[in-house]
């Protein structure tokens, strides 16, 4: 049977392409399953999952959800918000407290960048990393890259740009790092205020004029622009983001090939993204959100099998 | 096999007489399971439900999840308040997000009107609409009408009075319907600020002075006063509410004859309703709780069928 | 088959010797289930449990739901804060529709004390209080003497100390009901603001000064500092109870023998128990999380016969 060579999902500049390819080719699997009128499996049965939130979620968490409750594995949820909490205290008791409950694995979000890695010291359970703050969310780059490879083929080779807000983007780091691994090449673009300075060291292009990052790639991953996690004072409104970096269906045209547009979600429509590119036949937005489901099922599986 | 002529439930007045007695003639089937000691039944052993509830629900909530839950459904839930959001925007990211992780039905609380309207033209899945808005409110509808029947053996030719603030009411909209589609006269009481304008072109009597309202029926419906959807300057205090349209149990003892008292929960007692009367052998107000469930695993097993 | 003399766990007050016994017997068995890889056993496979949170919680109502799951029980959840509800009206509402939807089971936390023995004389199903207000916290007394018999091999003859804020804890009360019970030796330790002023007439010994209090006890049960229960206003501070009242390695290694320390969660580190003693081998605190499931499980299964 094919493993990973982790007992943890923290990042995915913790694993191997061989991992990655490995959650790939089950995930193929698992997204067979889906399509057929009994969707559920019984992998995972004697299982329990937690899931740990302490950042709000609801397209992530209910994708997990999803996927585990079609494995068959018992879930229990916990969600909370760290804002009266000293994370330290409350990260500690929760290590603690799954580990002496005898969960079998745990997936968690958290404000704070390591807080999965943390976690995974201090704990016998299977640990999956649902974002830590703007650090890793390793799983949405596993479903980017898959449904990359499902829609081109291939992931080696092509060039990928994201484009938005790289530097509070977990999404973008895990992407990087994802695309690198498998073989394409990767560039980012963004206004310069949202771009983290040494970017570059990461082996990425870096581009300020959304066009010429366009006509560049074969596939454009749009991040949602954060508003809640901003702090800069020098940022552009969301006004001017929209009119330099929005992504309109002119804009499209205008170019001299066709490429894939992607979306994390939830889409700001009318600002990174407007609705005549999210909705048009370029998306394939809806396709990642499908292969979340089928992306998480193979990771809970195949980490399952390492305990 | 017994079937509904409709994929969803989206309000009572885009379903037929037949659609409602096929339910009530499955929910007591469901009833008679619930009176056992193993309240369980595999029939949606394979579907998934969510339940999505864009506004505050206890109550609606709990018994549809039994319900799901009974039916051996796989259940996930999400609560979110939209207070923060567009709602456009969010509504457009459900449809998006369920359409595209396979859930088989979905459960929908939402403040808009017409909110499960707009997810049944967007997505596969069969639609149960928990309330939207101020519009309609379909499966509490069939309870109450289900309920009657079980009381009084019939709903055809009973007089249903519907009490208190049916402005901003989605259970009194719903029950217009239901009740009027079964035969049943309807009449609205309350006072005149709380009374839509064009009330009586749906079919139903109008009387502003509750004692002649209770004279009159043969089921008074006492409906909650919903402060949370107040927006009018000029309304009834609660106080003068109490004083003018409270009903006690001293109003039923002067009626010469025995009427049925129901209400939606939860009771604002000392308002809308004294607990001399909720509490006392007129009101079937826990039967309608207690049939809430059959109905709602009725409604669900039905839909399930129609896929 | 063993039973309990009860349909219901209100509190410590209301049960015998032998029901402790026998729920100490029966976690036993759980708690070697626990240790096996397939962790769920079928007992409560047909019934249905409601936990009924008024009050926040994490770590309690985690143990219960994962006692739950791993009985196989059907599980729904409801969380509900009473700050902008008039207390009495919920809780009739609660006992009403609890009632009325068939619930087998119920675990509930709220803050008025009373509220477990008030549901319990209007329901039909099998009541367990998860904490009422300052009053008592059954479960959590029962899984700290489990654990002191665990540790100790019994509980009769032993010197239990509990240390802290004795006023305003539910865990307290629990504690010395179920110690004596079981014939240990229990004194109170605190601030005089922070113990109840009859408190000696329960056959309680009652300390002011910490460090004796720890020479004479043999296990230590170490409370958190309730912040948010706390309305008087003389009180220490935080600094001026963790400079009197904490509980520190240098402490320990003062006494002339080795005491049991335990907590029930979540610590405030550097408050009331310093990480050095808290992380230490005097701790046996995350046995107490581990045995609080087996606990919890035993207790449901047993109530779970009597019904």
């Amino acid at each position: 049977m094919s493993q990973l060579s982790t007992r943890h999902l923290l990042g995915i500049k913790d694993i191997t392409e061989q991992d990655i390819n490995t959650v790939f080719e089950t995930a193929d699997n698992f997204k067979e399953v889906l399509n057929r009128p009994i969707k559920k499996v019984p992998s995972l049965r004697d299982i329990t999952i937690a899931n740990i939130f302490f950042e709000n979620s609801t397209r992530t968490k209910l994708s997990f959800e999803l996927a585990e409750k079609r494995l068959s594995a018992d879930v229990v949820n916990f969600s909370s918000s760290t804002s009266s909490v000293k994370k330290g205290e409350t990260l500690i008791d929760t290590v603690n407290n799954i580990l002496s409950m005898k969960v079998d694995m745990v997936v968690m979000r958290h404000s704070s960048p390591g807080a999965a890695h943390f976690l995974s010291r201090n704990i016998k359970a299977n640990i999956v990393n649902a974002g830590d703050g703007t650090h890793e969310h390793p799983t949405q780059a596993l479903l980017d890259a898959f449904s990359i490879r499902e829609k081109l083929g291939d992931v080696a080779g092509k060039k990928v740009a994201i484009i938005g807000d790289i530097l509070h983007s977990r999404v973008a780091l895990s992407n990087i790092f994802c695309l690198q691994k498998l073989g394409a090449e990767v560039m980012v673009c963004g206004p310069v205020t949202l771009l983290p300075k040494h970017i570059a060291s990461l082996g990425v292009k870096v581009e300020y004029d959304v066009k010429k990052a366009l006509q560049w790639c074969d596939v454009a991953n749009v991040l949602r622009i954060q508003l809640e996690r901003q702090q800069i004072k020098y940022f552009p409104s969301l006004r001017e983001y929209s009119l330099y970096f929005g992504i309109n269906r002119k804009m499209l045209e205008q170019l001299d090939k066709e490429i894939v547009i992607m979306h994390p979600g939830p889409i700001n429509r009318g600002v990174e993204l407007n609705s005549d590119v999210a909705d048009s036949e370029h998306s394939i937005i809806l396709h990642q959100v499908e292969n979340g489901v089928a992306v998480r099922m193979a990771v809970l599986y195949l980490l399952a099998g390492v305990r």
